[in-house]
Order: C-alpha cells, then structure tokens, then sequence
C-alpha cells in the first residue's frame, strides 16, 4: 500500500458502523458481574430496570453476543457529526523529528465538545423508545450532562441534570450549553432529593461531589414515574456504545494499510479507551494480530498504577452496586487536578480484568507535563484538546521521541477525545506559570483502601 | 441526479481548491478604489507596503486576475481542518415541515471556531515569506485574534494582539486561547503605543473600541522593524481568501446536481459572505446562472439596510483608507448586540458594489429572533452557532416556511460561519428571558452620517 496518506481519513456516512462490538464476547474469561450491594449477589434484570431502561440493562448484562445492530434512528443521529476523522499528526511528527507514523481519532468536532455523545444518543435512545418521560443524570466537568442534553433534545426527552455544585458555579458556559438543549440543570446537592437535603443538613457549605450527585439522580429516577437514570462511563453498555470509535478508526486504517502498533488512550471510568481500543484487543485476544495497548490516567488519581483490584462502591455514597474493579477506594479524594473526566475512583470492569490478564499497560502522568504536550500540539496541529485527552498526547509524544531514539518507525494511534473551549481556566494557569502537580501520598491512597467493602470474591 | 444525498457532503483533501477565486475579475464595474486620505488619491502598493505585506498588497490591488493560485504551504495548512463539510439540514428541514431542502457551509470545526482561520493563515504565509518576524492586529469579539494566534504559531510569527479592553475583562478565555498559541495580547488602549497613551489622557476610564485598537495594531506594525499589520475581514484580499468557502461549496453541492436557488450568509464587514457566494455570483454576473443572495445584517447595525453608499474612513480613528462602501459613518455607535463580528460600521466594497448594482439583497433581523432561530437549529442539527452565523439561519428558517407556505421545494444555501462555544453569556441571557433587541433610531443614524467625511466621488 503505497498510496498517499491524506491529512484526515474521512469514512463515508454508509462506512459508519451498522452493529456495536461487544468486547467481552471475545474474553474468554469474563469481567465480573455488578453485585447487588445488600445480598452480594450478582445483579439480576430485574433488579437493574428499575433504575436503566430495558434495552441498555440487556446490553449491560450480555457478555457472549458479539455484534449488537445499531437501530437506525441512532445512525441517523451519527450521521450529522461521525464519522468522524483519523488524522494523520503530519505537523506534529515533523515538530518532533520523529520517524513514527503519528495517527488520532478525533471526537471533538460535535457541540457536546466529547465522544460523550456516542452513548448518549444511545441511551436517549432506548428511553424514547421505552416510552419513558425522561432521563436523570449526574455531571461533573460538564462533558456528558452537555451530551445528554443534546440527545435529549434530539428526542423530545425532559432531561435533568444534577450538577456538581462547584463546577455549577464555575463553569457557568457549560450550564448555559445544557439550558440551550433544554436541559434543567440543578447544582448539587441540592434540596429537591431526600439525600440532597440530608447531606446539606450535615455539611451546610458543602460543594457537592460526583458521588452526591450520582445519589441524587439516582433518586429522582427511581422515585419518578417515567424517568430512568443514565451514566456516561463505567458501564459495559456505554463501552459497547463507545465501540463506533475504534470500529470506524480500523476501517479508516485499515484502508491505507496502517496496522498501529501501540495504541494509546486517557483513561478515566474508561468509556473512550475501551470503545477506542475495542477491534483492536478483540484481534489480540483472538490472537490474529498483536498490539500494545496504553491507558493513560492521571497522577493525581492513579486507579491502574497504584489500585487495588478488588469489589468496591461505584459511588462515594456507597448506594450504587459493587464493581470488581481497579480502585482506590470509594472514599478516595482525588489530589487537585484540572482533567475533571479523570477523576473517578475506579475503572471500568471490562478494562480491569484485561490489565489483570496483562493484555494492557497503564502509565499515570503529571498534569504539568500534560499541559506542555497540550500546549504543542494545539500549536502545529491545531486543535485545543482538553486536559483529558491531552494525557493520551503525552503519551504519544513521549513514544514518538522514543521512535526518534531508536530510529524506529513505529506506527501510533491515539484517542483524541475531545476539546479544551471550556477548560480555559486551566490553560490560563498553565500559561501564568501557576499550575503545579499535585501526587497522592502512599498515606493518601491507604485512607483510599481503608473505604473499600470488605467483599473478597 | 437521483443518488441519495447525505448528511454531510465532504470533499477530499485534492479537492480543496488550487486557487482562490477573484470575483472582482468578473465584475464590470470594479468596486471603487481605497483613496488615501491626505491626497484623496488611490492609494498606490506603495503606500500600501508601508502597513501591508507586499503578496498581499499585489492581491488587494488586482481586481482583473480571475484565479489566484494557492501556494502550497498554505494548502496543506488547509488539509488540517479543510474541506470543511456542506451539510444537508433533514433534522431542521423536518422540525419545519418544509419541502425546501437546506444546506449549510459548515466553517465552525477548527479551533478558532470560525471561517477567520481562511485568510489568517494565508495572511501569516505571506508574512513569513516576506522574511517578517511577526504581525500586529486588533480583535474584538476575539475569533479573528484567535485565527491569526494559530497561523502564526504555525508559521513561527510573532503575534500582538491589540484585544478591545471589555472584551479583553469580559472574554478572558478567548484571551487564553491567543495566549495558548503563543499570541501577546494587550488590553486596548494601551500605555504601549502614542494614539493609545493620547486616548487613555484624554478619557481615563473607556473600555475601548475597535477603532482605537486598529489605530495601536497599525502604529506598532509601522514603527516596528520586521512587522506589518493584518486584518480580518473588510479588505478585497481577504475575501479572495474566503473565496475558499464558496468554491468548495460549489464544488460539493455541484456533486448531487444541486443548484441553490438562495443563497444567505450574514454580513458584518462582508468577508464571510464574500467567500461564500463568490463563485455562484460570478456565474451571475457572467449570465450563466441566476441565485438569489441575500445578506444578513443585524438590526442594531444596519449598514446595508439604513446606511449610505459613500465614501468612508474604515476606522473610528481616522487614521485608515477611506472605502467607497455603504456605511453608517465611521462614527456610528451600534446598538447593543451581541454579535460582536457584525459590529462595523461599513461593508466591503465588492459587496457594496454589488447590491448597489441590484444584484443582492439584504435584510436586517433583532437579536432575539436570531437567537430563537439559533436555539431550534441546535437542538435539532446538533451544532451551537455562533450568534453572527444565526443570523443567516433566521432567514434561513423564514426562506424554508415560505416555502412551507407556498409547497416550493426551494433549495437554500447559507453559511454557518462559526460556532457558539465563547458566546454563552449572550446565551444565558437569551435563556433567562433577558435579552432585548436595540434598534437604532432615525436620530442615531443621522448622527453616525454627520460623522462622515464630505467626499462627493
């Protein structure tokens, strides 16, 4: 394959994937199931559809059914902004002096800023379709609730959103985005649930925290006729949603011959890395082709590098179920960090058990070094990533300088997931010289340890 | 041509054009010439050099060359976020109910957020290739400044950005943009230049305008060994250089065998709309085919619609070319509005020309309509306009429901110029039913005519 290869490999709109790729019916052995945290036994249906809607509690739940079609009403959706560009990092190669083949997916070019929306369509989606009145959902930096405001709208779903209290107040352009969809958005906690007013009672000032947030909408779903709650990461079905990225990346690949060699993805609950990465892994655990996979997390809340494999809460409130995950703990208090996507405990089952088996590495990152790779490819490439996906960029350079070291011409692949317009506040500190690294101490991540269930399985 | 048409149309990177495309070419009567303002003579390319890069002064100046050729360094700046897509409206097209079909030139997926980045980089190019080491330019509402910020960091220019001082307190994220991609920028006016220290003296406390910044651009770029001064829009090379627009617009619509029957993009000093139309409005002029264009301008600053076909001075200063163009005198202070882009007092001369020919129409709409218009398009089409862009969904939207009235299946063309994302407090006040609309008086508009030069040409 000798043809040229454009700066952006576009897929035409019938390229878009007509079926999802369910990772786990290629794992011969399976993540471990969600536990109902009163009887630590493995969550039924049943138990699951009063708070998921029907459809999405089949896909959590299915582990053997490789290819899930995609309605077309979902596609239809896609359409309007997938698929979407593989970019050859020509500039940033050049920048470099690297004789590495540089590639990205880029799911930034949609109003909700993130490849947030893959799921959310989807799970508007299955709501609509259910009959229900609306969905309830929790958001932190902002990303996912301004997805699922969208696809709300799309569908003529009523879509609330509780919104951390802190980012609510700080980043008011990203609540305004949610108003415009049509979104209520309420900061949280708030008075409007009963775990919301309980916890105001015992901490007045508080600012709120995911976890909170999680309760609330929790509750509202539950205790609302027609309303179900929807999550943007974690779960299995929003990595099988999330597996249009890695599906389109391949074909867009595989049509200039470019077999990547070491792909490389942010991993926060581990929605993009595990869409991104999906065909790829499913070929290394078919073993038809090798790959080295990366995940990138943050220093400051290191669930691969320095977590416990282990069951554990998915929420601080200790009211969701129990996940066989890496984790530092539902308790864990993530050091100071401008990546909000980043900051969650733990990490998807799915993703997990494949960096157990060892199919995987993982490599944690200081946010400074993050913002310096930020900061030069948004100079020759263009874009303005966000802080998350800046971690997959640092990566990439460093392995690209590596490739510069060995004279090697290794090709790499990386997810970039979204884009930096309202993360400012944080390039503003990085270009005043202010932003510094904060690291959790081995005391720190014990504290962490210390809130985990005791559920040895 | 019954091929099913689809969401998006997007071109190949070799289909991004060879050459930019000069409408004056085709014009029989030309737009009337810059006069300097001391001599009320043409102003000559040397005169001209003195502010102006030499390529650029060559492409300002020539209105018989029909095809400009596109040098390749800018071309493959171009690959990195051109073509940009022509996208078919079925969401808004069904929202409506009409048989018109809509399509819209999507200039938005870049990092600037606008169509701006067009001419920036090729203004950059030529700066480089004339051996300066940087470029000196204004910015209002900021998307200019962020374009010229990206090209020059691409090219390795110096950058300095004179920002209006209450954009630069209000807008303090477009200011981290300019600064992430190396940019200075100075709040405007400045102790940094002679006119801004006169101005400062003279009122202690103003916030500035876009008049005094140009003047500070201008009188740093010409007191300053290697640098020359560049501007966004207004200038005949600027639309050259958005000529970009319309020819792949063309190019993709002429794919599927669609003719527009309308064609609609705002107007603010005209470059976007310029670009857009060029090429359909060269088929006009040469009696190959007939469109109908019409241009959008707001109602607080209502060149075409309310103001005079006269000689000006582009600037509030004085100190800039006076342009034969329709104005409402350099003097004229704009409503309150909230699309900072389409807050000149003037209009290009090329498009002046052209609607004082009859061969264009224009309209003007109030803001809250525009943004009604802007809010159904998000929520149907995905995307979050810029205000600017709304305008020409407005009218968009109205062409589709005289159609909608009538049953004309009218195919309609506008350009989405930009996006919304640095916007949101204009959003918010549109969601939080505060937004007004401000409509000059007879009396305001009287007083922008005293403010013009006696000019009679």
């Amino acid at each position: 394959m000798s043809q040229e290869i454009p700066y952006k490999i576009y897929l035409s709109e019938d390229e878009i994937p007509t079926a999802w790729y369910n990772l786990r019916a290629d794992m011969k052995k399976k993540p471990a199931p969600l536990l109902n945290p009163a009887t630590l036994k493995p969550l039924t249906a049943e138990e699951l559809s009063v708070v998921f809607c029907r459809d999405l509690v089949e896909q959590e739940l299915d582990d053997t059914t490789r290819f899930i079609a995609i309605p077309d009403e979902i596609r239809n959706f896609y359409k309007m902004y997938r698929p979407s560009p593989v970019v050859r990092a020509y500039c940033l190669e050049k920048m470099l002096g690297t004789p590495a083949e540089i590639y990205y997916k880029f799911e930034g070019n949609n109003t909700s800023g993130s490849h947030k929306l893959n799921s959310a369509i989807a799970q508007a989606y299955y709501a609509k379709k259910q009959g229900l009145k609306g969905v309830t959902t929790e958001t932190g930096a902002g990303q996912w609730g301004t997805a699922l405001s969208m696809a709300s709208a799309y569908f003529g779903l009523d879509c609330r959103v509780y919104m951390v209290k802190c980012s609510y107040e700080q980043k008011p352009f990203r609540r305004e985005v949610m108003r415009t969809y049509g979104a209520s958005i309420t900061p949280s906690p708030s008075n409007t649930t009963e775990i919301g007013r309980k916890i105001l009672a015992e901490f007045p000032g508080t600012t709120g925290s995911l976890g909170c947030a999680i309760s609330e909408a929790v509750e509202v779903a539950t205790h609302t006729e027609g309303y179900r709650y929807v999550l943007g990461s974690v779960l299995n079905q929003v990595l099988l949603h999330q597996s249009v990225i890695g599906l389109e990346a391949k074909a867009a690949l595989d049509k200039y011959g470019v077999k990547p060699d070491i792909i490389i993805g942010c991993a926060g609950g581990g929605s993009n890395l595990g869409g991104l990465i999906a065909p790829f892994m499913g070929e290394k655990l078919r073993g038809e082709n090798d790959y080295r996979f990366i995940a990138v997390e943050p220093a400051s809340c290191p669930s691969f590098t320095r977590g416990k494999y282990a069951y554990d809460f998915c929420d601080t409130g200790k009211i969701c179920p129990l996940a066989k995950m890496y984790t530092l703990g539902n308790g864990f208090i993530p050091s100071a960090s401008h990546a909000g996507g980043l900051r969650f405990h733990g990490m998807t089952t799915t993703l997990s058990e494949l960096y157990a088996q060892g199919m995987m590495e993982a490599v944690a990152v200081e946010q400074t070094s993050v913002f310096e790779a930020a900061t030069q490819f948004a100079r020759v490439e263009g874009i303005l990533p966000a802080p998350e996906s800046s971690h997959a960029i640092r990566v990439a350079i460093d392995e690209a300088l590596k490739c510069k070291e060995t004279g090697e011409k290794k090709k790499i692949l990386f997810g970039l997931t979204g884009t930096g317009y309202f993360d400012l506040v944080a390039y503003e500190k990085f270009n005043n010289g202010e932003m510094g690294d904060y690291i959790p101490t081995d005391e720190d991540i014990k504290k962490g340890w210390a809130t985990m269930p005791n559920v040895d399985l």
